[in-house]
């Protein structure tokens, strides 16, 4: 499948409505429990997606779309949720992811990208020159990846109840 | 986490509506396709969750709790959503899971499983004596295994768009 913008914003403007069904109301036991050390619980990772749609994606295709003459992006704070989501309720995340992503969407489809400007390139911290079409592609493919970290990450609260059936369930040995 | 029926049944209500906000009115290119091979696409997964509440999960936890001496379960046939979900379209087979989930639920719900309930066991057709318990754990991570296995399929439709981020992005690598 190739790019296309009007087929990925289809996904990103689903994102916040698939976590707020998956996830509002929810025990805590639930959402607020990881995969063991490090891991991010589903709290964390909303967080993650705030900081992401505040700092992140849309803001480099600005920066790739400005007559900025050397386009650098700035380094992403994959840890800045555990600062910024002090004192939240998911339900406050979640409505806030919902309420950033809504408003990123509106002004993406108001930059009225053409085909020639998605082959425009940005510098990135890590990988060099990058291309629009693979920064707004990873947008969408980011989302999915989130959508289903959390599906694990709750399916893994259950890892010692299902007994003899874990040999069929690959997400809990991922 | 302990096996909880409450805590359960918060997950298996959600799954229907979760899957709805996910696929309904996606271009078909991003729900028909697969991983590749024989792999399965967004669609073939719908089915198959609508053959395992008509065959599955309730059907065996009733057998179960029911007065039959043997308590043997029928095995789960992985394959029949190909012929079963025939001339069907997406919609169709997302309205027909949240009907028949919805229904299982109530079905399971009116069941009033008691803690010693819980304990009793059937026969696996490949594990031999399980226990309801694990049954009802795994139709709850079951679900959460195809909502990650959707989110994964999806984001691979993109495998080739995103550049050098596929690095990041452990979804694609599954």
């Amino acid at each position: 499948m190739k790019f296309s913008l009007h087929q990925s914003i289809e996904i990103l403007e689903r994102t916040p409505v698939v976590l707020q069904n998956l996830l509002e109301s929810l025990s805590a036991i639930w959402t607020s429990n990881n995969e063991g050390g490090e891991t991010w619980s589903a709290y964390d990772v909303i967080g993650h997606l705030i900081h992401g749609e505040k700092t992140d994606w849309l803001t480099r295709a600005e920066l790739i779309l400005s007559d900025d003459v050397e386009k650098k992006f700035q380094p992403f704070d994959r840890f800045a949720q555990f600062e910024n989501s002090k004192g939240k309720t998911l339900k406050q995340l979640l409505d806030d992811f919902k309420e950033v992503r809504n408003a990123n969407i509106k002004r993406l489809k108001s930059l009225n990208i053409t085909e020639r400007d998605l082959e425009k390139t940005g510098v990135h911290p890590t990988f060099g020159e990058v291309i629009l079409y693979q920064l707004l592609s990873t947008w969408v493919v980011h989302d999915l990846d989130h959508i289903s970290q959390i599906a694990r990450v709750l399916a893994k609260q259950y890892k010692n109840e299902v007994g003899p059936w874990i040999e069929f369930l690959k997400i809990l040995k991922q």
